[in-house]
């Protein structure tokens, strides 16, 4: 099973669907031209499919093997990411002070999804360590980042974040490991992580852990956690890996999939505490966190995008080559590709659609971090901030959500065949299934999304959104395109919908939290299907107007909307009616 | 992990869901008393509970192996068979001539339900064996069934059902496997078949296959197929298991799930021909075939339940006991089980109302067999065949859809630990995945509904069927009762959208099938959300008139109208309104 970068969804997105094309022209990537994006994304398509791709398979077939406390990875996967750090992938985005090449996330962005889709339990590793170099860009000190970030910026050196505990995962305020100040400005660190990303491996000579410790006399809850650098061996004079530190892997897990990422469980302090950094100031380590997992959220969602473009490719293939049946007034003895008979196309359509949406939704998040760093005014880059905080959840949730669903129509798509796990398509379906549970499960997403972005800065983040939607939907309708069929119809209840949820959830937050929480993962799902419809119009508009082909994207607006867009109503009223019937069912859960 | 039969629910969808205690007191199943059924009941959820589940995990771990043309089961399955067949469990609805016990298709169902729980994996085996006696009985000699149909009544044989060939999957008129005329009124049988279940095992010492072969001179497609019944092992003269017959299993398959079941390719006459024995008459196999599919559809429609069920108890146990965060007015160093948050309560309920919707669609399917089998009026037994034809299809596709979708809540409920495989979640996802393409996939299931069921006699099965949702409707809205919330307006427009939808697809499979084609799947699935929501409401409004405890079934009812029943509108814009958007989709799907 092969992996070829879709490179015309993938420029469609960025030209189309999040403008990518006027943001160059306006020079917010200075003198970044659109030329460059598509030899950077080319020769990234090439690197995923010819040198990533085929590692997939041979991971989860031989996953990782644990041996004395050393993790041991797949055949030829030490190789592939020597490759891929010489490459400069690691530091796309990364400052051009610590070696990285300055370019833009909605760029990093198409790169991830390509890793992902080629082999996620590979591309898993570097995506950790990149959520991890922002935060110590952004709050590490200058002696620390001089010894450490330009080896993690290049990857030498991987990085890992560490939060859970075994009594603390979606609630990190309950962590326990210990944090001792020691004489010389350092910290002795004690306890144990779990479920911990390459926590160890062989790809590299020393490995960076970000771990979030207690402080003895730290308040209790998050307001009382710290983050600490601790390396796998202490630097020597020389700055290059010494002394083994006071941690070690204890055991690595069995899981459903993404059998080639070693998730481990780690040990501090065995022998007088590991030594550890200070990242920013004591008992602040949240905001640090926060850093580190918004951007860790949004690159999960894409892990979600490249698993869907992956099982979509393959099904997509199967139904090309596959023959059964006929199609009317075809002789008996003759048989039809499959991908003709109207069902499989439906499952087929719904692939590609559900991946396309939730690519430019995830694209859409990449570029309002781009703008929130780069734009010229304060007013812009707020704006834009707000609005990649309140699609990062969205972007998580929704495509992981969907790269579970896609990802099972593929196997359904093969039949019988997709059963067999030669085939390929069970173990993207296996694959898929985590990216919807880590860095905050999508439960977690939507409780964020609705009680910390929705009401931030009195609505108005979410209104602006809401604004632009309508325009979309404005200029649908005032297209009129026969192509487009019920899509401005669909798309203007969605997003009418959409608004009253909204106001819903904003009056009942204050009224009756647990009855807005009912809602909160219905109301994500609607912030997809409406988003998701309106974002595939507009690139299908966009692309229209610039004389490309717009057929194929017409297509899947329309799809879209008349099949997604169309559930909005149900899920407002889910939404708005249904909280009372989640609260006051405990006699259904009782038995 | 452990598994409980959940006698509460199944009683009550048999008592108050189907009305089972009525057709019993008119008589329907002779002197069968509520007592004995659910004596029957207790006795098959202890053998379940005690028996099966803890054989599940070893199944899964194990597998089965195969060596030189012989498989072995995991360590405790042959025990566990032979227990499970001296308790009569196999026989339970067989003719009492051959051994059987005459019970009714519900009370099996419920018991199938049960087996498939503990252990799919294991339950499957006599689940084709059940089918495939289904159509002996109807179809075979009585030489043959003398010979035969008592040891496979009693399970001292299993039965296999073999219709799969290479290029013969869906599509089942394309098979090629020959079958020569023997002078001794035998049959010569050459060829391969794929994907056979338990096509060669270690638990009986004989195995009877039920193999559907093409004559030299047979008419092409599915009017040239007949079927034969050909044993591992000839009988000797005083009927035991004689010569080997010219048949071998050349390999079995690694699959996504139910590891514990053999799936076999099999080889027919390397050595000039298996013996066969013609079942029914010459090129009328299609006939007994859907005898067999039929009895096997709806059976693996209860594979869903069962997987969904266990999933639903297993995240049930977790949810009460794993604690993380707090409710509102909680101290901060407190912490509450996830049970309580509105969000997990939310997928919590989901589980529950999707699993015991599918059941009493399930149960309704077998009833109306029963009623269809014993019925005194022709009339009445007619009605009943043309309501377990309709339902059949539903019964398989939406339950096994549901299956997955449960078992996936249930991985998300369990967060981190549900992706680690020790857990036992993730194995319920893997195996519940099959079910949905197995015995024809669900969107052969959805084709056959739309195609088949709907247009059957004019169109008078699905009418008296939307009548009794109606009169259901007319009731829920008669009560009022506020524990209902908005369950009687849902029920209301769903059946509504269920009636414009199907008088759409009436007209359309008429004048362009493809457009029909295309809403198939949607259309199931809204047949699926209409029914569920009135059969839960039907089941709660008749324990509520019995003084029983309704207060369960009550909120479930409401859970289910809210939230899933809600969808229908959506779903009869996307049938009526959606197929120019697929049938004109290639530009979409051409890339």
């Amino acid at each position: 099973m092969t992996y070829r970068a879709p490179l015309a969804d993938i420029g469609g997105a960025l030209k189309y669907g999040v403008a990518l094309a006027p943001a160059l022209d306006e020079g917010l990537f200075g003198d970044l031209t659109m030329d460059v994006v598509e030899a950077v994304l080319a020769q990234a398509g090439r690197f995923a499919g010819e040198v990533l791709a085929p590692l997939n398979r041979v991971g989860d077939r031989y996953g990782t093997t644990f041996k004395d406390g050393t993790v041991t990875t797949a055949p030829g996967w030490k190789e592939a990411y020597q490759a891929w750090r010489k490459g400069g992938w690691n530091g796309l985005v990364a400052p051009s002070e610590w070696g990285g090449q300055g370019l833009p996330q909605v760029l990093n962005a198409a790169c991830v999804e390509m890793w992902n889709a080629a082999a996620m339990a590979f591309a898993v590793g570097p995506l950790v360590g990149m959520a991890a170099v922002d935060a110590f860009v952004a709050y590490g000190s200058e002696p620390l980042k001089r010894a450490y970030l330009g080896k993690l910026v290049s990857g030498e050196w991987t990085a890992t974040m560490q939060l859970t505990e075994p009594q603390a995962g979606s609630d990190v305020g309950a962590l326990r490991t210990r944090a001792e100040r020691a004489a010389d400005g350092t910290y002795r660190i004690f306890g144990q992580k779990i479920f911990i990303t390459y926590g160890e491996h062989d790809l590299t000579d020393n490995i960076v852990h970000f771990v979030l410790a207690r402080l003895p006399d730290a308040p209790p809850g998050t307001r009382g956690i710290s983050l600490f650098l601790v390396p796998k061996f202490l630097l020597a004079a020389d700055g290059a890996p010494g002394a083994r530190n006071d941690l070690r892997a204890h055991s690595i897990e069995h899981k459903l999939g993404i059998h080639g990422s070693p998730t481990c469980t780690m040990i501090y302090g065995d022998h007088g505490g590991a030594t550890g950094f200070l990242i920013g100031e004591e008992n602040a380590g949240m905001a640090c966190m926060f850093t580190m997992m918004n951007r860790a959220r949004l690159a999960v969602g894409l892990q979600g995008v490249g698993i869907a473009e992956r099982a979509t490719q393959q099904a997509l293939a199967y139904a090309r080559e596959r023959r059964q049946g006929r199609s009317a007034g075809m002789p008996a003895a003759a048989s039809t590709p499959i991908i003709v008979h109207p069902d499989v196309k439906r499952m087929l359509l719904s692939m590609r659609a559900l991946t396309q949406a939730a690519r430019v939704i995830c694209y859409s998040a990449a570029m309002a971090l781009d703008r929130a760093e780069r734009s010229k005014e304060k007013a812009a880059r707020d704006a834009a901030q707000a609005r990649a905080a309140l699609l990062t959840p969205l972007a998580k949730a929704f495509a992981t959500d969907i790269g579970i669903e896609v990802a099972s129509l593929g196997v359904q798509v093969h039949g019988g065949m997709g059963y067999i796990e030669e085939t390929g398509a069970a173990q993207l379906f296996r694959d898929a299934r985590i990216a919807a549970i880590y860095e905050g499960t999508n439960g977690i997403q939507a409780i964020d999304l609705v009680t910390r972005k929705l009401p931030f800065a009195g609505g108005r983040a979410v209104e602006a959104y809401l604004g632009e939607l309508n325009r979309i939907v404005e200029a649908v309708n005032a297209t009129n395109d026969p192509a487009l069929g019920w899509t401005g119809v669909r798309l203007n209840e969605a997003v009418g919908s959409l608004a009253r949820a909204t106001r819903w959830l904003l009056v009942h937050l204050d009224k009756n939290a647990n009855e807005a929480l009912a809602g909160a993962s219905p109301y994500l799902r609607l912030l997809g299907v409406a988003s998701g419809g309106c974002l595939l119009a507009q690139q299908a508009l966009a692309a229209l107007r610039q004389s490309a082909d717009a057929a194929p994207g017409m297509a899947l607006a329309r799809f879209f909307a008349e099949n997604f867009s169309v559930q909005a109503g149900a899920l407002e009223r889910t939404i708005v009616e249904g909280a009372p019937g989640v609260i006051g069912a405990d006699a259904a859960l009782s038995a």
